[in-house]
Parts: structure tokens; sequence; C-alpha cells
């Protein structure tokens, strides 16, 4: 059984730094859940360093606590859960960083262990589908971005952190019918950039129409749409509001807050979520770690989750 | 034509950052807009820096891309502009500076190209309004800003960064039966701060009252007053709350949030505008580019508006 | 009497920084308010450097002005005040604090005088409590926070900044029958350490509450606990939402904005408040000064109370 | 007299940060030295925001000590001083600035108080000379720095931080004869920018030249030059390397080291200095406190200078 | 004639930033020399973010002016020069990458112009030698850097910012008989990591020998290596040391001072130098633009070598 | 057998950080050495934060290579090594935090493992003198720092960063005899803040004095001093001038460069060293992580001697 170190015994400050100060050990022994980082930032078109992003993370991590007031659930009590380390990504190399995403999830996918990826650019987020595709075949997909992600190329490059999805569809990873895009809002090359995403059957709410149909609609819809199937979560930082979330490469005005920001999360609960990852975390462009706070609470809420779903599951039997 | 460099062939973070990747140079012929940075701060009654202003907003706006979702208009569908450069401005010379800025302006206007001018501290409007009132006549103001800046000195000095709209009223500058003041807030020398400019003939909406009666009551007067009148539209980034733009010179808690501030811009659509500012942007206060974003933002959708009046015009036809 | 220095002759940035241009003086002749700084962080459990927390408040409020527009008052036409300078603290020695503390309030609550404290960690409170209690037995508390600090103890010690109020309570210091919490949240050891408080006596709105029935309601059960007690106010600046407020020892997502939190202040009028004290400002993690704008407003809101009681007492007359 | 704080009673992070921890009290009775800030940077051509350098040296100045062991004297055994505060300048408006410089440091002048000024841009020394001018005549100076500051304008300004030395040459302020230039280097507009302050009548030695013949001829020269007149020792902060003080206007690769720029002053023992100022420190571009550390020891050194000078003319009698 | 523009007339911190102020034109018709960025960072194997190298060195670059007091030259009387912008660099695609910079460099050199290139990771001094070698058959190298970047390989990688000499020279694109090392230092894999090189063929000169032989010898044995031989300088910026050079990839403690630095590349004159490039300069961890000032006055004196070859080859007619 | 994990296969950036990627494991097995945090700060008496000095270290460290080409060794052909995390500090408690350093310390020093710990401020050094006196007995002391830390007291208090060495001394676990300080500078209180190390029996080399003899004669005082005694090696960082530390509590003008401070360390080779410490890294103040460098590579070279004496024991053999 892994938890993290008690802070009441050493200051949260001391050691090297973990995720929540879970013991650093890849082991798919007695793990409800691991987080895993992706520091991989090659397919960065504009602003670079997401490769410190799962590190930014942990480093505010530290901070919190097992208790989540809001879901009323002490993690703990049904999970057990390590900070799995990173991927071994090659800086430059996107395709055999893809194949070492694969080769350290398919243990743990396993195992029907758990895994929250801290990213990274969103590039990774293909590596991460192929891993769960494998293995639960096509997949749902929630995503929550400002961005589709659905370009079909950039520079002629046709793995950039803009284009996964359209990648993960024509590889069949994901399951289209039950998949569902909310957020995306901000300047773009055209009307094309949303509608695209739409034509490869995604359901698309941007961020206009958030504004005007409300939070319990949206979850509502995910909800609808996704139904019972095994499902992927991936939640792009730049989902939130810059004020909330500076620290990420392709900040747009007009996100939620970071509270509504994990209130998204917290309305997933029921959902038979299968892994989740939080990518586009920038450390440069935080700033008295706001980015971090924010980040590190959205995978908190995702933990929490994840041992709702024990909870939920011991208390059925 | 002029339109921005395209990203999808050269990455936005390449050459010199001109605004949103346009080219840099100084010409009215084929261009309907400019942007010009006037990097003047002489006249900063407390903090300095604003001459770094248009520099900041440059450097993130090349992530600017040219479809407005929000708008539904390609920017360059219907315009052609430039990044005209900056105004030489004088240092410690607010008078010479005056007439570089009037004399930079003239040809622009002369040609009706619609000028976006990046500031700078406050003072400069004064300077603008010149340029615009020797085309123009006296010319309507829609002014969006935390403060009045109707003083009458600071310091015993007639022209600072608090002043320039009284001086533009005694100068005869401006319209005031059809300008209008919105956000003003924070702490004062005295209740006369707010009531001096309606004194001067300005309609008032200080930011306690823009509360009380929501965005489209706010809008639906902005548009009474100015009617159809020529207008210029300045903009001060302290009219946002500091969350949402700490890079600025006298941050007040209690504005609207970066995309509030945004929907302010694009209420105007309609308003016949003849140019804009923004102004008080301040880069050494500025984290993780919070302001640049929220400022870039606001001079987007002031080109968006250009290209809205540009289509209306053509449909008109 | 005593009044900030005539900004309008020199300017803001002038001189060794003092709260709002006021005299350093440690006086207690013709005086209504002081501010003191207790630059104590040594109970700090996580981050550190609120040692540093009365400058950094001091070094943004020499940009306040005297006229309260929402409260509409002038300060200094009903109050005299002056920077009191900060406590000697014994950074190491938390006890050797306390009782420089009390010693260094006697004077001034001696005199009537209201003191507004800026902290330091939010251990210093216990010391203010013991100063106020000699004076004016059992005091009620309005308590602003996104925590209780009503532990037992952190790693085996007693006096930190999570545990002053459960000490205060022990030490028989409040009175908690007229004592109320408001804000917490963020991830907790367990459900207890809000339960906690209520088993101590106190009144909690944990923020979760507090978003369900709105300001208003929370206001008005603010009022009606403490009556027409004898109150102190203490307001931790983490009571803000990390947007607002990066630079404190532990942010937790979900909590008011700037404004908001002013108006939690703006909303005591008519209490009868014997002393405020701001704490946890940590200027490390504050960026562009944000959380000194918001910690700042909130010290000239709590000043603007004192005039407006003075106010109200000479209208009695 | 007046001394610092006792800093074995209240820790040096306590209070409103004065020079030294001295009191800040606009006095000349009782104190053999004073030290004043100008924080002026209207004339600055490029970077801006000298204005704080004042307060950024403050900040640092309160971790000195008394006793100089390379002097081997405790300056408060033989000194009284003071903070005297600001100047108040007047941003925008430098002739009203000297004004209020020379109408400063008249009454301080008149009895014999030494002042050391802390800039500000070095526009502010014409000030300065003006007023020991006033009080001594032609006065000798002794000039620190990259650049010599002889510029006939600055786009068409006469009075920017580029020119003072020539406008003093002008109003024969400054006896050229006994004066000398140390430290110049850098890319220059041509090599006149060195040979018009020759042609003034400064002696100058470049960097070039000082690297060549070595500290101990340079001190001689200095000596040699100076003799025994009434002189005024100008430090431009940016004579230091950029990795020494990085936060300046016109940083210049190739300086001395922060333990070399010390040495130069202490070699001033002996001459008859009747004034000091220490400008061009611009906190936005230190790092660190960097900067802050050296400005902060120069301005030491110059304070034990004075010390000497008491001790020498104390054991003279 | 393509110079710097006129700073006496428009301040240096007007309009979009390109080096030195220079115009911004991709031209080859009249110009002796041209500034060329190549903000690649995909080979960077652990710190990352040198995309913004040449922006950083363009951003301070506009203080450098014209005449060079060291070599007593004023560049722009015997150059003419323009900022080219940057390649169209392929972020994560190294081979498109390299293509792009030989179809850039191809013009350039074809027409006898010297370019300066602006990294980027020293990955991209691939690209340059192979362009290079194309116009001038195999080429002399003169390498100042702390690292000799031979290695095989990196992740199994074989085209990263540690490898490229060792490419260079598989390639046939270096004379390694006329080439040369200076600088290596740090802790090391292995003794291996620098008898590669001279394995490779390189006269290596270690940062411990340099201390041992002085600088006069070092210049020495570059000038007896390289001989008459058309040659390219690559500078790597972590050859200074980390305190005159933070913003870097890999810093190792006990490199040359800024002005050592520059002597080496002053020390340079009369080589046959076709082409430069100084790579490696990474914003994220500059503090107070230290290592622009670096790079800059580095570039600076690279132009000055080009300027002196043109007058000795004008003197020599 | 333990080593650093291999770069070649994971990205240096990847996994959570550990001193030189050693594995993080509180292990007494297998090893010659352990690095281990001491992030304790409470009895900083100015400037904290020390308490994430570890953590900074562990930042950089990671960039570290194996091999010492200065030392011409590889320390993991001699040594096995581990980083053995954090002492679990009290903060506020320096009393139970000097129980937990000693008790930490027992089975490593028990095992003759040489430990390098990192602090934290520098009272904590007088932990590991208990442990080290407790183990060996009386144990010689080489001292490196701007500070003799020999005080009385601070603010009456007996245990600050300024005092652990009289308390050292008057607990008798120093050796004096055998025991030497060098570096000591900048503004004291009086001259007796030097003459009282000597009086407690130290030998001490101020740095004026260390000018004055040189690198060779230092070195040779310090092996001269110390004999073939057991040894405790204290470093405290702000030994190395502010320029290539300014992250530390109390930089001081005129130390060695980075590079002359790690030859300091390389010239204790021969001495029976027993452990190591390297305190006051204080990473607020730290910029582009140049302290972090230096301090790392102060560790580098303190685990080479430890390899280097290995390699003696062996080749004795």
């Amino acid at each position: 059984m892994y938890q993290p170190k008690d802070s009441s015994k050493s200051p949260r400050f001391t050691g090297p730094r973990t995720f929540m100060r879970l013991e650093n050990i890849a082991t798919t022994n007695d793990v409800d859940f691991v987080v895993m980082g992706v520091p991989f930032d090659t397919a960065a078109s504009n602003r670079t360093g997401q490769r410190y992003g799962p590190q930014h993370i942990r480093d505010f991590s530290v901070l919190l606590r097992p208790y989540n007031p809001d879901q009323e659930i002490n993690i703990f009590d049904y999970c057990s859960g390590v900070d799995y380390g990173d991927v071994d990504v090659i800086p430059g190399n996107i395709h055999r960083t893809y194949d070492h995403i694969v080769r350290a999830l398919e243990p743990v996918l396993d195992k029907e262990i758990i895994p929250v990826m801290m990213g990274g650019d969103h590039s990774i987020t293909l590596g991460h589908l192929r891993a769960f595709a494998k293995k639960f075949g096509k997949i749902a997909l929630v995503h929550f971005d400002s961005h589709g992600d659905t370009w079909e190329d950039y520079f002629g490059e046709k793995y950039m952190h803009g284009t996964p999805f359209r990648r993960a569809v024509e590889e069949g990873l994901i399951d289209t019918n039950h998949s569902i895009q909310v957020g995306m809002r901000g300047p773009l090359y055209g009307p094309e950039d949303i509608e695209d995403a739409r034509d490869l059957g995604f359901e698309v709410i941007p961020m206009k129409e958030v504004r005007k149909i409300g939070f319990d609609k949206v979850m509502e819809r995910i909800h609808a749409r996704v139904k019972d199937k095994p499902v992927f979560v991936t939640y792009d930082i730049d989902f939130l509001d810059p004020a909330y979330a500076p620290g990420t490469g392709t900040p747009e005005v007009g996100g939620p807050t970071s509270y509504e920001g994990l209130e998204y999360v917290r309305g997933l609960d029921g959902l038979d979520i299968k892994g989740f990852d939080l990518v586009e975390v920038l450390p440069t462009y935080d700033s008295g770690e706001i980015t971090a706070v924010a980040a590190s609470s959205v995978i908190f809420e995702m933990i929490s989750l994840i041992a709702m779903k024990k909870r939920a599951e011991q208390e059925r039997k």
C-alpha cells in the first residue's frame, strides 16, 4: 500500500520532490494508480520547455493533502499509488518517444492500473492513445482544451502538438462517436479549425457555446456522449484562462477559472475512465507557481475520481 | 496587399518580432490599417517603463492567427495592414514628442487609413487627438480606463499621463457631448476626481455603476452617446483587473476580466471608429506575459472591428 | 494630525517606503490608527519568507490615495494615522516574539488606538489576541482564510502557523460564541480539519457553502454572529484565489477574486472592530506585485472602516 | 548623534528600509554626512527605471555593518549621519528637478555636511555640480564611468544622461584642470566620444589604458590630477563589469570587478572630497540583488572615507 | 549601403528590434555581411529554449554603437550589412532544418558575403558547415566552447547538439588539420570526451591548458594551426564562465570572463574568416540580460573583424 | 554499487531530481558516500529560504557527469553513493532539528561512510559537528566562508547561523589547534568579529590576507594546520563573490570566483576528511541558476576527493 509521506513528521519541503510526496518507484504491484511524466516538447510549434512540466507540477504538488472536501473522500482510504517517474523520452525524435510511451504504459494497463500522465506538449497524447487502444480497442475521448489539435500538419510535419487527434482518428484509436471536445476559442487560421474536428466525428463545444449553455449542460452532454464506454481524459492546461494558467504554450483569453476547471473534472464522476493526461504546463511562463497550483489541483481531482470509482466498486459488492 | 507571414511555413518565433507578424514598413499604400507604437513614458507619474510596451505587445502578438471566431471574420479577407514601426519619440520632451506623433499620423489619416496606436503612457493620447481633430474636427471619444485622467496637473506639470483629457477638452479636440468614460474605480484623491470629468462634459460610468447596470446596458449607453459621430477609442490596459493585466502603471482592484475586456471592444461594432489606442502596458510588472496576452487580444479585436467595417461597406455596395 | 505625504508635490516613488506614505513614527499621540508590521515567519510549515511581507505591502501601498469611492469617505477627514514600524521579532524564537508583540501593542491599545497589523505568518495572530484579550477580555473573531488553523500541532510543535486559533481558545482569548471563520477549502488531512474548529466553538462557513449561499448571506451571518461584541478581524491573504494572490504560503484554488475580497471587508461596517491583521503575504511567490495590490487594498478598506466608525461617532454626537 | 539601528536588537529586515538603517530625517543638525536619493530618470536615453535606484540600494543596504575592516575604521566612531530621504524630483521636467536638487543641497552644504547622493540617471550630477559650485566655486571632479557623458546633445535635447559634463563645463562648474575620468569603454559613435572630453579639458583614462597601467598607477594619476582641490566624486555603477552590476542603463563588457570597484573608492583617501554621487542603478535589470550589493558597498566605502577624513582631522588636532 | 538606424534621431528602444538596428531585409545586394538567426533547439539534450536566442540577442543589440575603440574602427566606414531575419527552421525536424539552412546560406555565400549566424543550439553548425564546404571545400574551424561536441550519439540519436563536429568530420566538411578547439572543461562522461576530438584530427586546448599557457600563446597556436586557410568560427556562449553567461544550455564553471571572451575574437584578426556563428544563448536562464550583453558584444567583435578585413583589402589596393 | 542514472539512455531532465541522478534511498549498505540535505533555515538572521537550498542544488546537479578532468578521476570507478534524502528538520525548533541531524548521521558515520551535507543555513553545522565529535572525538575543521560565525549570540539567541562555531568550541567538538577559517571579509560590527575566532583558537586567514599571500600559500597553511587529523570541511557558499553566488543569505563583495572556489576544494586532497557540508544556498536570490552551478560543482569536487581517497587507499594496498 503506497501513500504519501507523512507531512506531519517530515515537512513537505524535505526530500527529492515526487508527485504528492508519493514514493518514486516504477512498480505495478499493489498500486491502483500511477502518476507518470512525459517530459517531451519536441513537437511544440511555438513556445517550448514543456519538458520541465512534470517536475514543475511535482514541485508544487508536495503541498497536496489526501482528503478532498469537495468530493468528501480521502484518496488513500481507497487507493494505493506511486510516482512512477518519467518515460524515457528522446528529445528530437517523436517516433521513438511514442514507442517508449507505449512500452512504458503496457505493464501498467495490463494490470488495470489507472495512469495519470503529466506532459509534455500535447503530441504525447497520441502515444497514450496508442497504448490505450491496444488494450481497450477504440476508446472514447473527453478533451478539455482551448484548441482542437486536429490540424493536418504544421510546417509540413504531421506529428506536432497541434495534430495528435487527427492522427489518432486516422490510426483508428478513438471512438469518435463517444468523444467530445470542450473549450475551443481564440484566434484561428479559419473557421475550419473547429469544423475539422466535427468532420472527424467529434462533438465539439467551443467556449462560446460553453458560456451560453453553462456548466451543468456541458457536463450533461459529456455524459450523454461518452455513456458507459471506456474513456480517456485529456486536459490541456490552456483550457484555463491565462490569468489562472499563464505557464503554457498557447494561452487564449476567455477560459474558465481554475475553480471551474476543477469542477469539470469533478463532474466526470461516473464515467468509466481508464486513464488521464494533463499537458502543456510550461514553467518558463509560470509566475508565482499559479499554473503549478492549478495543474496539481487538476491531477488531484483526477486521482480523487479514481478513489471514488474504487469506493463505488467496493460499495457495489 | 499586406498580411501576416505564413506561420505554417515559418514558425511564429522566427524573425524580428512585428505586430502579428505583419511586415514592418511605414507605408500608406495599399493598407487599410496600420499598427504603430508610441514608446513614450516621460509623463508617467509613478511606475515607468511604458516605452517597452509596444515591443512587449509585439513579442506576444506573433501568436495571433487571422480568423476571429467570436466575430466570425478573417481579418485579411477584408483588410491589408502593416506594422508601421514606432513614432520617433523624444524621451524627456513631451512637446516635441507630440509634434512627432502628429506628424507621423498625418499621412496615415490623410489616406483614411485607420491607425491602431500602442503606448506608451496615457499622455500620448493627447497627441493622437490633436492629429485626429486636425483631420476630423472635434471627435467623439470612447474611453476605457480605471482612471479618468482629467486632472488639472501633477507636481505642477500640466502634461502628464493623468491630464490628457482635460488638455484635450481645453484644446477643443473632443466632442464631449458624444464622449464617454467607462470603468473608473480605486482610491482617489477626492470625489472630484470623477466629477471633474462630468464637469468637462463627459458621460462617466464608474466601475461601481458598471457592476450595477451590467455589460449590455453599458454598451447601449456607449452607442447612444456616440451615435454616428467619428470616434476615437482609447483603451488603458489598467481598465482590466490586475490579475488579468498586472503589467501596468497604476493597477486597481475590481476591473473586468480580460474576456470581458474583449467583449467591450467587440460591442463597439457599428460605430464610426477612426482610430484606436491601447496604452499603459508596462512589461516590467508583467508576469508570464499575462498582460501581453490581454493587450494583444484587445488590439486583435480592434483590428477585427476594422475588418467588419470594411465588410459592411462592401456588403452595402 | 498625521496623514500621507502630499503626492502632488513629491512623487509617490520618493523616499523610504512607508505604508501609504504615512510618517514612520512609533507614536501613540494624536493617532486614531497605526499600521504595524510583524515580519515573523519562523512558524511557517512549508514556504517561508513572510518576514518580507510588511515591506512588500508598503512598497505597493505608496500608490494608495486617501479617498475611498466605494465607501464615499476620505480617510483623513476623520482619522490620523502613522506607520508605526515593525515589531522587533526574534527569528527562531516564537515565544519571545509573542512577548514583543504584546509589549508593542499595549501602549497602542491602552489609548484605544486601532492597530492594523501586517504579517508575517499566521502564528502572529496569537500574539495579537493575547494583547487584545488583556485589554478587552475574550474577544470575538472574524476570520477570513482558506484554512481554519486550528490544528493541534505540526511536527509535534504546538506553536506553528496552522495552530494559533486552537491555542487562542485554550488560552481563553476568544469569545467563540461570537466568532466565525469564512472561506475554508482545498485538500485537507481529513474532514476533521474543518469539524475541529466547530468543536472549538467557532461558526464555520467553508468556501463550498459560501458559493452556495452567496455574499449577502455570508455577511448577514457574520453580523448575526458577532453582534455588538468587541471584535478582532484576521485576514489571511490566501483567502483570495491564487490568481489574485499567488504570493502566499499555501495557495488554494477556488477563493474569491480580490474585488470580492474587498467587499467582505467593506461589509464589516458597523461592527465594533478593535483591531485587524492581514497575514501570509509572501513576496517571493508574488509576480507583478499582484498580491501586493490586493493586500494593500485590503488594508486600505480596513482603514476606511476605522474612518467610517469615527464619522459615525461624530455624527452620533 | 545619529547611527544605524542596533541590528542585534531588531533584525535587519524590520521596519521601513532606510540606507544602512539610519534614521530617515531631513536634518542638518548633528550630522557629518547625509545620504540622499534623487530618483530621477527622465533623461535616460534608453533603458529607464533609475527612479527606483535609491530604494533598491536602501533595500540591500540594511545588511551593512558599521566596521570597515579594509580601512580599519568604525564609521560611527567618527561620524553621525542620516538618510535624508529623496529630493522631490519632477518626473518629466529636468529643469525644475535641477532647481529642487540645488535647493535640497543648499542647507546641507552650508553646514559643511558631506552629501552622498543616490541616483537616478546620470543627468542629476549636473544638479549636484551646480549646488557644489555655488558653495565651493569651480570644483574638481573624479569620474568613474564606462562613458564620458560629454555629448553635445541627444535627439536634439541638451539635458540628457549623456551630456551633463559638457553642460557643467559650459556652465563653469568644473575645474577641468583638476578633473579626471576613468573607465571609458565599449562601442562608441566615434573616436571623438573620448576625445571630446579631453578637448573639454578632462584627463581621461579609458579602460584600455587602465588595463595597461594598472590600479596603482591610476590612483597615482588621480591624486596627481586632483591635488588638494575640493573635489566631487561621481560614480556611475556601469563603471563595473555587467557581471557585477547588470542592473544599469548601459552595461559595457570589460569593466572592473566589484572588488576592484571598491578599491578605487578606497584609494581616494586623502583627497578633499566635498560630496559623492552613485548613479544609474536600475533595479529592473538587477538579478539576485547583485547590483544592489555592489552599489551599497560602494556607498559604504564613500562613507568610510568621510569617517577617515574626520579621524584624520581629529588626529591632526 | 545598409547601416544601423541613426540613434541620435530615433531612440534605440523604438521599432521592432533587429540586430544593431540594421534593416531587416533578406537581400544579397550591396551588403558585406548579414546577421541571420537560426532559432532551432530540437537537438538540445537538456535545457531547451535556444529558439529564443536570436531575438534575445537582437533585443540587447540595439544598444551597440558603430565604433569599436578596441580595434579603432567604425564598422560602417567599411561595411554594409543587414539583419537577414531567421532561417525557416522546422521545430522537431533537424534534417529539413539543415536543408533550409543550406538553402538560406547559398545565395549569401555565392556573393562572398560573410554571414554571422545566431543560434539556436549547437547542432545548427553542421548545417552551416555543409553550406560552407559546398562553397569553399573542406574548411578550417576555430571552435570556442566548453565542450568538444564530438560525441557519437545521444540517446541513440546521431544528430544532437553534442555531435555536430563528429558528423562534420564524417561528412568531410572540415579540414581538421587546420582546425582547433579551445576551452573544454567541466565534468565529462570520461577522458575520451576530449581525446575523441583529437582522434578526429582536431587540435584541442582544454581550459586547463589555456590557464597554463595564457591568452597570447593560445592565439599564437590558433593562427599557427589555421594559417591562411578559409576558416569558419563557431562560438558557443558557454565558452564563457557562467557568471558572464548564465543563459545557456550547459554552463560550466571556470571559463573566461566576457572581456577575455571578446579578446579571443579580436585576436582572430588576420585569419581568412568566411563566416561565424554564435550559439547556445538560452534567454530563460539569462538574468538582467547579462548573457545578451556578452553575446551581442561577441557578434559586434565578429563584425568588426569583417570591417577590418575590408579595410585591409582596401589598404592593400 | 550505486551510481548515477545513465544519461545517454534517459535524458537528464527526466524523473524526480536527485543529486547527480543518484538513487534516492536512505541506505548504508554498499555506499562510500551519501549526499544528504538539511533544509533548515530557522536560524537565519536576515534573508531566509535556505530550506529550498538542497532541492535547488539537486535541480542543477542532474547535469553533472561522472568524470572529473581536473582531478583525472571517474568518481564511480572508486565509489558508490546515493542521495540519502533530507533530514526531517523541524522548522522553528533548532534543538529538535539538531537531534534529528545527529540521529540521521549516526548510522552513516558508524559505517565509515562519508556524508556530504547540503544546507540549509549555517547553524546546521553544529549538528554535524556533534555527530562527528561523537564518532571521532574533537575534530579538525576547515572552514571556507566570508564570515567567521563565532558570535556570542544574535538578538539574545545563542543558536543562530552566526554562532555555531563558538557553540561548537564550547561543547568541545572542535580541535581548534588544527582548525582554520579562510575568506572572512565585508563590513563587520567591529574588529573583534575576526579576533574572536582567533581567541577561540582558530587560525584565521581573512580574505585580505588571502589576496596578499595567494592561493598556494593558503593551501599550504591549511595542510600545515590540519595535518593528519580527522577533519570536517564546512563550506559556506558566500565564500564566493556575489557575482558567482548571488543566491545566499549574506553576500559580501570581494570573494573568489567559482573557479577559484573549486580550486580550494581540489587542494584539500590528502587530508583525512570525514565529512563535508555546503551551506547557505538561497534559491530566491539566485538568478539563472548561477549559484546552483557553483554549489553543485563544489559538491562534485568534494565527492571527487572521496573517490581520490579511495583510489589512494586501493593503490596503497
